[in-house]
């Protein structure tokens, strides 16, 4: 790692990114700036995408959910992302998504970074989105539909309105009460927001489809009749096995992107398909090795389901700006030993104890 | 989950155990008991094997080391380990391994635990080298060669002593100053402590020989010139690709044990051998299935390489005891959203900076 790194780590240990600094952090920063400079990083990381050692993701799967790491590593750096999908959360008053992870140093395997990504994620996954469809979507798309309206949507209304120039945004969701939450929160954007009664309704017309849903079901939110040419669909919310959103058909019709092959034959919406059914990696069209849309009336999708590059990406702007701004706090997650092969002699020391002595002097 | 560590969770956030937090669990509770009581949890933890979902670690390699990640899960609880292994680290002042982990509630994916695991890997290790051959060495070994006398080593001579009876060390290592330190270390513990000039002094007349040392190498630090009938040999430095410390033509001729079988294939020291080369997993050993040593004077290795169960079995033993002592702190590592379904919503409030306000008023 860098000299200067190398010495804060030594010194100060980990930086740690609460979520109530992260949200403070994209507050001081901007939002929508936020989801630019990671859109900016994501382009630059996939386009170097031969450098990274990658893999697809570990999932633990049980009965309500899935718990997964996502590591990632290039020659320097290292991250991984713990991120979990437990659909009846909400019942909990807990997220469906919750996320944290690491950057760290490869030369050394030092932590530099912990951090909240829940909120990280949603910024991330909004700005892949817009990345994917300004390379993939008509440049003339305006009308977006946005199928689920839960914690996720905002972000991508808000990543398709400064990435890609949409205006109008045609909602829907099952639960009224998540649809009517996006609009309080969107209200003064200078969107137009129109609610609709169905997801076919919200659809027609639009340029692009977003799906964000949440079901670990295999739905069929996206049926064949509801596509017109020239659509671009980001299907979002398909993203582990048993998981999908788009009607199988609407695959074979149009030309499919994906992030990482291996990982999205597992959990995409093409999950379904025969292994030798045809996608394109979408960093190979950012590289100019293979091309993207064809021509205006084609249907393209994007089938994502996140991978750890991008919240490697992430994690290195969330990194580069709490340093800038002075935000987060530092945390000795790893013993800072005098003698590096004399951890058991970190056993006598009272650190703690000293501490928490002095700490006690002073306030009384 | 338990209703109480939900509870705890939502109100509270994971609790934080930081290296001088854990080091001072481990000074209250006792190291000799901590050991004692994670071998306990190792063994119910191995003998409930197939309730886990299990899986090989994900490793990421570079010039100088490697980092990996350990996950395992049983239908209530999730693990996951960080670990790195960077032998040139202490020249940068750094440990050769740095280790930190999560442990997770299965039902919702709450992370209820975020923990050092550099102190207590090395405990963790010590008591599954310990608990194994409580198992497979001759009941009555009094004598251990210690080969390799850096940061693990002394929990390795704890955990022998307490755990099996063993009275007297023969040491040895490439950097005397190890020895030096390992021996002021442990001078007032009633081990005769014997300084050797070669591996093969040290394992001369032993017991059991327990290699721990740390080269990313495939070194030969016992050949078979050395091996005696009855020894046990505790393999625990020879943990990744291309990094053991047994001849091979040892392991031909003993019983050999691994912890899980899949991943000892890749990383052990079998990994030089066939694909079909005997092997038994110690989990059968304790649960009755198959045999462990068959004689006195047969020679028994156990193949050690560090699974994601001890790291499961240790951190449930953290997260309890640091519970009960009242030690560490409470972190908000996932957002506590009033609405879980509006993550958008947490950008508006201002915590943060209320607090820092707030903290200014009291301080000035």
């Amino acid at each position: 790692m860098s000299h200067h790194d190398l010495t804060q780590f030594r010194h100060t240990g980990t930086l740690y990114l609460s979520a109530p600094e992260a949200a403070e952090l994209v507050r001081r920063h901007g939002l929508e700036r936020c989801i630019a400079t990671v859109a900016s990083h994501i382009r630059e990381d996939f386009l170097r995408w031969i450098d990274f050692d990658k893999t697809a993701r570990v999932a633990a799967h049980s009965r309500d959910g899935v718990i997964e790491l996502m590591p990632v590593a290039d020659q320097h750096r290292y991250s991984f992302k713990y991120v979990n999908g437990h659909p009846g959360n909400t019942r909990f008053g807990l997220s469906t998504v919750m996320a944290f992870g690491v950057l760290a140093d490869v030369d050394t395997g030092a932590p530099l970074l912990l951090s909240e990504l829940t909120l990280t994620t949603a910024i991330r996954t909004a700005a892949m989105s817009a990345l994917a469809a300004q390379v993939l979507a008509r440049p003339d798309s305006r009308v977006m539909a946005l199928i689920g309206n839960g914690a996720q949507s905002e972000f991508q209304a808000i990543a398709f309105q400064h990435l890609l120039g949409i205006t109008e945004l045609r909602l829907y969701d099952v639960d009224p009460a998540a649809t009517a939450k996006l609009v309080a929160n969107l209200q003064d954007r200078g969107l137009t927001l129109t609610i609709c009664r169905s997801t076919a309704e919200a659809v027609r017309g639009a340029d692009i489809v977003t799906t964000v849903t949440a079901d670990k079901a295999c739905a069929t939110i996206v049926t064949p009749d509801m596509i017109e040419p020239g659509m671009h669909l980001n299907a979002v919310g398909g993203d582990c096995p048993g998981k999908t959103e788009l009607h199988g058909d609407i695959l074979d019709q149009a030309k499919v992107f994906v992030e990482y092959e291996p990982q999205s034959r597992i959990e995409g919406e093409i999950q379904h398909k025969a292994a030798d059914f045809a996608v394109t990696e979408f960093w190979q069209v950012l590289h100019g090795e293979r091309a993207g849309r064809d021509d205006a009336a084609q249907v393209t999708v994007f089938d994502s389901v996140g991978f750890a590059l991008e919240d490697f990406s992430a994690l290195r702007f969330m990194y580069d700006t709490a340093n800038a701004l002075g935000l987060g706090e530092r945390i000795t997650l790893i013993p800072q030993l005098a003698d590096p092969k004399n951890l058991f002699g970190s056993l006598r020391s009272q650190t703690v104890a000293h501490t928490r002595l002095e700490l006690e002097t002073v306030l009384t």
